[in-house]
């Protein structure tokens, strides 16, 4: 029998326990030995439920019991996520976890802290909830470097626009329904502005390249700005607007970024609808794969975690290497990335100037009254962006790989 | 260094020797070693090739060379690749094959050698080409109870359902322009009738469940009774028709089976076309989850059988666990297995007499002049063969997940 903490009794914590003890018997057999919750952290008692015999307030208690060989942090945020996770792994304690802030931000650290002393720090949940992808990229695409990662990473913006395109409303009327659904926090501003997305393509970069990406170093841009008619143009175009976090290398750099993006039917993603995640993967002997599922929930999310324990304690004792080394990956300057643009133009521009300032453009007619819009050829950010500043009349741009 | 051997310089063969050249540097950094390809077996010389130096035409000379440590089984069919594989790993050499057959067949005798003997036995390739599954289900979805896996797993055949449904060809004429670009073999029974799609399916229903299926006992039927009639009304219907390898979990009973069956517009497996192949599944946690990409194919298939090599280098002389024991799975009687039946009929048949036997169906107008076609509410195979026995003017009939 092995003998688990999980530090946090929320929504991911109470996940734990419950995937815990309704497969108990099956994950055993995989796992070759019995898992056994002996303490579970929270600021919190629970009168009345069956895990108050197990809360414990002082993390102490469970450092310095040398029973516990892992840690489970379902806590979320750096503090005390970061002390706490550091410090069972400096006392042998191997860490499963699913905070994305802690792994993209002191993600290579402690998985040096663990190698050093002889145990795990896995963090499957911590990118796609429950969708296995950081397993697949650390030992099963390691036949291949990797050209590009696309991900749908985020559910509350993936419900927030499918939700638009399939009914037709606009960006305030659906964040509205997504947080009376609970699909979106009441400060919405992590998931909408693009934040979560951002530390998660950071962790999936770090980890194809094996070098720290520092997410701060990623432009990022939120869904605020897409509109309705963004939406009507998108439709018409028999495409889809996601708001996708994309690593990919040309030549000797990576470029990273999170930004709305407008995808073709043609695209594993595009599919990829309501809070479910996909993440599109190329790699130069594979080509293209797709992994899919739900990118959030209580139990989803608590599956991968607990695939994480599983692992752990097949491996009590050996190290499971990554190559995510502490060592920074310089990222290629996003002002050189090269996309094409959807651009809408209200009616008092003239076509030719668009065509005089952005060179062969194609128009898409998606019936608005009022304005007009187009695609032009593939241009740096850079170029892009000191053509559209001398322009009156814009009324939104977005990246398109239509 | 490790030192390996391939056992075959066919098209996957020559995969391997490609991926492992190509990226040599970042794959030894993922293995933690660099890995040498010492010796090709096959019966042919490659007089001019670079590969010659290596060729050799005795298994002897690697079986007792103890430098080779990994034989990679890459020649497809059960002999002479069973003694091969079984005498490496009985030399305490670990195997990494791409061989469906003999995974299928023999999988659960290897593994169990393979442990034995402190070695692996690993076998990504023989299911879904480059699509990470094998590991998954063994090392990701282990906190999960598995419902149902459901699979396209034939590049072949879905290659020709998506070319009749987005031309509106015949079976007979597609097959042959599928033969032509060579995704499809001069004999292709072994794709149109299922028997590929079914080695796959029984292996991955051995894994999920962890006792063997013998996949003689999975009820398996092909595509060649599929008409572009038919798959006009599965577009009437928002459907597809795709070749599926499935089996469910009901009660205590697993179910399995491969046939062409008709899925709607909002399954995972809807938008899986040409030769792409995706694997669902649904786990009592996770809820459901899908893998997609190249079900075959040169370098995808060897990526692969690399990257099971990679994680044989990092495991030498430890057994990575498999729950895939030599107990047989019982399959439940697939006569039992409920699904709603597609049914055509000539117009000489009366809808009453349909509802008689049939009970409540749901009639479907595709347009097509002299026929009618309705869907079957859900009913067992046994009661649906016992109906459509004594019927008269049955132009095809098809299962349906609609």
């Amino acid at each position: 029998m092995v003998n688990i903490a999980v530090l946090g009794y929320g929504t991911v914590g109470s996940g734990v326990v419950e995937v815990l003890t309704t497969n108990r018997e099956s994950i055993a057999k995989k796992a070759g030995e019995d898992i056994n919750i002996k303490y579970v952290l929270d600021l919190r008692d629970f009168e009345g439920d069956p895990i108050q015999e197990k809360i414990v307030h002082d993390y102490d208690v469970i450092l310095n019991d040398e029973d516990i060989k892992i840690v489970v942090e379902v806590m979320g945020g750096i503090n005390p996520a970061y002390t706490f996770v550091k410090d069972a792994l400096l006392k042998g304690k191997s860490v499963a976890t699913s905070n994305k802030e802690l792994v993209a931000k002191h993600g290579a650290e402690l998985l040096r802290i663990a190698k050093e002393n002889k145990v795990n720090f896995l963090f499957e949940a911590s990118v796609g909830g429950g969708i296995p992808i950081i397993r697949p990229l650390n030992n099963s695409l390691t036949a291949d470097e990797i050209n590009e990662i696309t991900g749908i990473l985020n559910g509350t913006t993936n419900y927030i626009l499918s939700k638009m395109s399939a009914e037709g409303l606009d960006f305030d009327t659906v964040l509205k329904d997504a947080q009376d659904k609970g699909y979106a926090e009441r400060n919405p501003e992590a998931d909408v502005e693009g934040h979560d997305a951002c530390r998660k393509i950071a962790i999936l970069t770090s980890l194809a390249y094996g070098k720290q990406v520092d997410f701060e170093k990623i432009q990022t841009e939120g869904i605020t700005k897409i509109t309705d008619t963004d939406i009507k143009y998108a439709k018409k175009l028999n495409g889809s607007i996601k708001l996708l976090g994309q690593s990919k290398k040309v030549g000797d750099e990576v470029f990273a970024i999170v930004a709305p993006i407008m995808i073709g039917a043609n695209h594993p993603l595009f599919h990829v609808n309501d809070v479910f995640n996909g993440i599109f993967v190329n790699g130069n002997m594979i080509g293209d794969a797709m992994f899919y599922g739900p990118g959030a929930g209580k139990l989803p999310t608590a599956s991968a975690v607990v695939a994480d324990v599983v692992d752990e304690v097949k491996h009590l004792g050996v190290n499971i290497t990554s190559i995510w080394s502490e060592e920074k990956l310089k990222l290629g300057d996003i002002k050189k990335a090269k996309y094409k643009y959807f651009i809408r133009f209200a009616d008092s521009v003239k076509l030719d100037a668009v065509k005089e300032a952005f060179g062969a453009v194609t128009t898409v007619d998606a019936g608005i009254s009022g304005e007009f819009a187009v695609i032009t050829e593939e241009m740096s950010q850079e170029n892009f962006e000191e053509k559209i500043k001398g322009f009156d009349g814009v009324l939104n741009t977005i990246r398109t790989e239509l």
